[in-house]
């Protein structure tokens, strides 16, 4: 079989040399497999299901690159079995980093990708060209009235995208019915006052069967789009959901972040920028360089890149740049990554005196990327 | 409000000297909660809604230990913002281990913990005393006959738990439906033959709906049992399907191992020992020390007295020591980890020549612990 027909994944590692490099590989290869001793498999198994290593490339400074190809059987039909596949058991290894994948198009064309994508995003904003910017509303603890009258105010000042903070669920403070009906007509309000397209995003994630319910109100009160994470609600049940392909998703990388580790884990780009994208994320939330998390420009780089690339058929997923972006240094932001950008601004906002006069100034400052 | 009414969790970290570590301790309060400059929340939310630091302790060598307290409300009736409030966007941020974590009645009273446990399981298969063996059917790539020929053998000779390997999902080798029904017949007629009691529980992994499927002909077939990942089917929906009381879950730590590093992340003990059997885990497989992984013996100890000490008012669950437990060495760990035990063997027996025999060996081995 082709190597293009089968699952393809790389794995980097630290090793010795080039021997106990190879042992490695072949134990990963056995491991994510048959999960036995190979002297006790039988030879037509041993050709056909066990993980094959296909190359194998000292990194330098004692690091391996192994590319192992596993047949697309294993994991056809099932996100579970194709992250089992690929990082199950490993994931109880240690130092060990899944830095790509590569799916054949037996795999992929079980999956939909985004089915609003950038273009569909841009399609309800009204917004054809600039980047969007996004805002959240918070903190938790505000009242439902609190809190709309923020999203009012962000959706005066022109942003796209008013959404909740992910740590809103179904607090007491704001239970989420009342919440997200309050939030939603102050938002149309201020639509209807200034002649703007805002949208307003909820937090749905909740547990079990309530989840369903929550998105039944959120479409009910008009949204168009909500915020989900992967992670905690399951990546398998995000998938589920998005594939439906009723409302528009961002993905929060709430939870995400122990994958993401430099030595062991899934390199973010694989994680945030491939497999959410591949489950349907409509946007990806992740964390930018110079915020309150310790990233890589060049993670993000390629983060922006793998939402963004041409992939088989899958639609492009918006990047939304978060995580403590800095309202004065958009245009950084934007000449880096380019127009097809959410701009998540939060904290830079409330630190201000004014919020709404804070958020028009950045809106004016996006506005001119049009 | 005491202490004792609020979610406290403790968090570990590397810090350069006392006042970093309660800069960085107080960071994570405010991360966790309101998400935003501390100058722009008003001080009924600062006082009523971010975190606390209850106490800042030195561990020697850099290393420091800092706890707390949230409010309640942050997380109530979600399992999701539970695990949002207590490691989401702290995932992202790099050397934190969340190490301990009390929930409050409150809290607890909305997790009924394993349905069946320790108590529920032994009921099951008529063992009273002594550990019990579980053995799982594999490789992935033999086909339903194959598969079910090895449960045959192992319900022979007196396996108490035939258990899918969790690689086995809906491959074409070996689909679901057909292995199901060909291995619970084969664990019936052992039975018959032997007058034994032998379980055989299958590895229900699925995608959306079909998950529902898979538990639904899995009943049909007279399973008591089955096998699931919390983090590969989402710990929420894991939770869902415990707290139904339908059908007892062993939870596979495939996947949650990017969690469980060293310096950053949650502590197995807790991950494992204490969040599995919250959320419905009758059974936790853990990778057990001298096996395939990397795993310290105090680990293991503290995995294996979170999920059967005194908690509230949740079911002890039974620890399933696996990951490459050798059939020779059992007494070692029947003496340390006590009878209360499910010993997972499967690889040392594959290895030998006569695989009923072995097990035979295995079983009259672990039976003089009756």
């Amino acid at each position: 079989m082709a190597l293009e027909e089968r699952i393809v994944a790389t794995y980097e590692f630290r090793s010795s040399d080039r021997s106990a490099a190879r042992r490695l590989a072949r134990r990963i290869a056995v491991e994510q497999t048959v999960e036995m001793p190979l002297s006790a498999v039988r030879r037509e198994i041993r050709a056909s299901v066990v993980g094959q290593l296909e190359h194998l490339e000292p990194l330098g400074a004692g690091r391996w690159r192994a590319t192992i190809s596993y047949p697309p059987e294993l994991a056809r039909g099932e996100l579970a079995s194709l992250l089992n596949l690929l990082f199950g058991n490993l994931s109880l290894m240690g130092g060990l980093r899944l830095v790509e994948c590569h799916l054949p198009p037996v795999l992929m064309s079980q999956f939909s990708g985004p089915r609003f994508g950038i273009e569909g995003v841009r399609r309800m904003s009204g917004v054809s060209v600039r980047p969007l910017i996004a805002s959240a509303i918070k903190p938790v603890g505000l009242d439902s009235l609190q809190l709309a009258e923020l999203a009012y105010r962000f959706a005066r000042a022109g942003v796209d995208i008013v959404k909740d903070d992910h740590g809103l669920y179904d607090q007491p403070y704001a239970p989420f019915a009342e919440r997200v009906a309050r939030c939603a007509d102050a938002v149309a309000k201020a639509n209807a006052e200034t002649g703007g397209r805002a949208l307003y995003f909820p937090h749905v994630g909740a547990s079990h069967e309530r989840l369903e319910e929550r998105l039944t109100q959120a479409r009910a009160q008009g949204c168009q789009g909500v915020l989900l994470a992967p992670l905690l609600v399951g990546p398998d049940r995000f998938w589920g959901l998005a594939s439906r392909g009723e409302i528009a998703i961002l993905a929060h990388p709430s939870f995400s972040g122990a994958y993401l580790e430099r030595t062991h884990g899934i390199a973010p780009e694989l994680l945030l920028g491939k497999f959410f994208r591949l489950i349907g994320a409509d946007g990806v939330i992740f964390a930018n360089v110079g915020g309150r998390f310790p990233v890589t420009q060049a993670t993000c780089d390629a983060i922006v890149r793998n939402l963004t690339a041409h992939w088989a058929h899958l639609r492009a997923a918006f990047p939304v740049a978060g995580g403590g972006v800095d309202a004065r240094k958009v245009d950084c932001w934007i000449e880096r990554y380019g127009k097809d950008l959410i701009l998540l601004i939060s904290s830079s906002l409330y630190a201000r005196r004014d919020l709404e006069r804070a958020a028009r100034e950045l809106v004016e400052r996006v506005r001119r990327y049009e």
